[in-house]
């Protein structure tokens, strides 16, 4: 044991530092599929929120970088960490402090999965929205880093819009609390969506106030196949134009369904151009109304509707990402998201620039959100494949720019897209997010490499 | 006409700039019913946003303060500037940009005002949520520098939660995007959220993106009448252990009611204790099941259950303020929150302390999200009566921090409650805070005194 794992035991308890090979399950995220890997000399487990400021306030006396680490089920690399640095894996703390189903809040430790959560509410007739891939896997403290979306989004927002208060250990040290369990309040600066999304390169979230709202009585999702992907797209805009207000409106381009239709839960159509995945949700007779509705919206030019049972679809859905990688053992997939009138083209692009760097490209995403997983199959094991894929991948950073999008819309910019938002911002708003994190974390031992270039 | 004027002339247009007496509208706001008011050398009045840059690049220079003002309707003296501080109306900067209904969406300049972007929304099937008081004068730049809520907001969520994008000019002088048309983006920090509700001291809101959705068919107000605070607390917490998914769930305490109450669109009651204003809202079948489980929640211990007209029943709601300064000439109203399970001690509390000072005291508020407007009854004439509110105002800020709320649900710091952040944020908290305004606005030029202690 060196002398940083031997300090670090002293805070947590010898048991609950892993150093050697034992890191193994530490060093990587679902990046692992492009071949990214880290090491690190020591993971350190805290198991309150006290013992993870004393670390980051060791970790600060000693000028030692530490990576925050949530369930491990990240698409950016957010939580993979260089030699030298310590992993602070969040999965002690696991408590639910406090559940008050009867005035829909929750307080949790960040180590929490979501997939409890969601079990939490569900047993008690609420419904906690954001639904970010790996349920099972992923933390509630990782979903808040990221401020993690999912299919839901649309209609009711991401992580962030959950979250009423926050527990943070800063730097040097200390545990600040923002917020709480009051919806409201206004008296300071944003501070707490300015750690949501921040990447574990501003503080590390130790505890969460949640909000929760009663579950609609019924959902009902209704998968829609077109031959093309102008008329999928055609379609989701007249989805938005019957005055639908639909829960999830998720799309799967040809290439990614033909991947996954093995497990499709129904029978899968000979062939798609495209896919839409649209929940309805609200009162049983509404959805019914509702339903009409969306038949006749997304009917012409459809050669199918289907109603899987909405468990199985979501289920199926969540099972996208590793059926790509199945395909030829890896993928690289980035998650651009463009104004939603520009979906068709950067669907098209996504394959498009797949071709013009030798590779096979494909997309799904939140079509109602513009949010779109550019993803290039390959073989992980070779390096010449991966090399293309990240020439590919920046063909796709300067489609969404050029789109009026964004790099990233619910991933983060992690390790992986790493300077990427020079693309998009101007300057002077480059250089207050430069400060605000010098601000926040002086010595830049917080997630050092991650979000900031 | 002085050198400032003449500077700022050379800029927007000497029509665009008002000195001397010509100023008088533009120094006050809605806390000139408790008194305050302001003074300023000049009025400077941009027409477009880099005209409102260049002012500001022009105070950066010569390092004149600026006080950036939307339609004057704010409850916390946000707008009122101190001698030798510049007024930005942002008035002139009335455009509609863009309108999308098809794509929920519009894009609109900072002194739009809220009631024109409801009326917009409407006509389109569409509905803008967030509706703060006086929407006529109140314009969206203003709703975005205070996060603006409503009694919607229960819901539907502050205007924050509609905002996707943002233009802002700031320090020393230039026009940054932040966000955009698109839904989702998670690249960078969030900085558009750190300047909702920044009160106009990070930068000065020139435009915004937002954002909509299709209209409920149906809203139905219901308003019960209770013999005491605490049972219609109760009905409160009724109204949420129901699964009922209110839209609106305000409170008017009796002695507020009754200062109302010859405009009550309806019957007023001979005396009430608690007054609750309850809206649900969606399909109409949906809305009539809704209908009967409020009233089996509202019922036990009411006396009596109405259904006003919306339309008549808001406006009523939103005349409350005006009511109340009725009364005496004047008022002293702070918005305290408080975590809802504590709103009928908060309500009990406003009026005991009322008592102690020697004036009279009364409430009214969103009683879902437990924001509470405890204000004093006052002749504005007599010093002694807004010394003792002063000191009142100050115990009811106590009260908030004893019982885990905000000394501010909505309305903000601004002027008068500079200063009370630190009852509730812990120092390592509140010194970031101070280091953030420094970083946007290292010259402290930007709404000086408002905000920040």
């Amino acid at each position: 044991m060196g002398p940083v794992a031997r300090d670090l035991s002293a805070i947590v308890g010898a048991e609950h530092v892993l150093t050697g090979a034992a890191t193994r399950d530490h060093v990587t995220d679902a990046t692992v599929s492009r071949g990214v890997r880290g090491s690190t000399d020591a993971v350190v487990l805290p198991g309150s929120a006290a013992e993870a400021a004393a670390v980051l306030g060791w970790c600060y006396e000693h000028d030692v970088a530490l990576v925050p680490r949530g369930g491990g089920t990240g698409l950016a690399g957010g939580a993979v960490p260089a030699e030298g640095q310590v992993v602070c894996g969040l999965e002690r703390l696991g408590r639910v402090i406090a559940f008050e189903p009867e005035r829909w809040r929750a307080h949790v430790e960040a180590g929490v999965t979501t997939g409890t959560i969601h079990r939490l509410a569900r047993e008690n007739g609420l419904m906690f929205p954001p639904d970010p891939g790996a349920a099972e896997q992923s933390q509630i403290g990782g979903n808040i880093a990221t401020d993690a979306g999912g299919p839901h989004a649309l209609k009711y927002g991401a992580t962030g819009a959950w979250v009423t208060g926050l527990e943070v250990a800063i730097a040097p040290g200390e545990l600040i609390r923002v917020g709480g369990p009051a919806t409201k309040d206004v008296a300071g600066y944003d501070l707490l969506h300015l750690l949501v999304g921040s990447e574990g390169t501003l503080g590390l979230v130790t505890a969460a106030w949640l909000r929760m709202i009663p579950a609609p009585e019924v959902a009902l999702p209704v998968v829609a196949f077109y031959p093309t992907v102008a008329a999928g797209c055609a379609a989701v805009d007249a989805a938005f134009s019957f005055g639908l207000h639909p829960a999830a409106l998720d799309f799967v381009d040809g290439r990614a369904f033909a991947a996954a239709a093995g497990a499709y839960p129904g029978t899968p159509p000979d062939g798609a151009g495209l896919v839409l995945l649209v929940e309805i949700d609200g009162p049983r007779e509404d959805v019914e109304r509702q339903r009409t509705e969306l038949y006749e919206a997304l009917g012409p030019g459809s050669s199918r509707l289907d109603e899987p049972p909405p468990a199985d679809l979501w289920r199926w859905r969540d099972g996208l990402s590793g059926a790509a990688v199945a395909v030829r053992g890896g993928k690289v997939s980035e998650d651009i998201a463009v104004p939603v009138e520009h979906l068709a083209e950067a669907i098209d692009e996504v394959r498009a620039i797949a071709g013009r760097h030798g590779l096979e490209g494909c997309s799904w995403g939140h079509a109602g959100d513009g949010v779109l997983h550019g993803t290039f199959l390959l073989d992980s094991s070779r390096q010449e494949q991966l090399a293309a894929a990240d020439e590919a991948a920046r063909e796709l950073f300067d489609l969404a720019v050029r789109l009026g999008g964004t790099v990233t819309g619910e991933h983060g910019i992690g390790l992986l897209k790493r300077g990427a938002l020079a693309r998009q911002w101007p300057e002077p708003a480059l250089a207050l997010h430069r400060q605000i994190k010098a601000l926040f974390d002086p010595k830049g031992l917080l997630n050092p490499g991650k979000k900031v270039a």
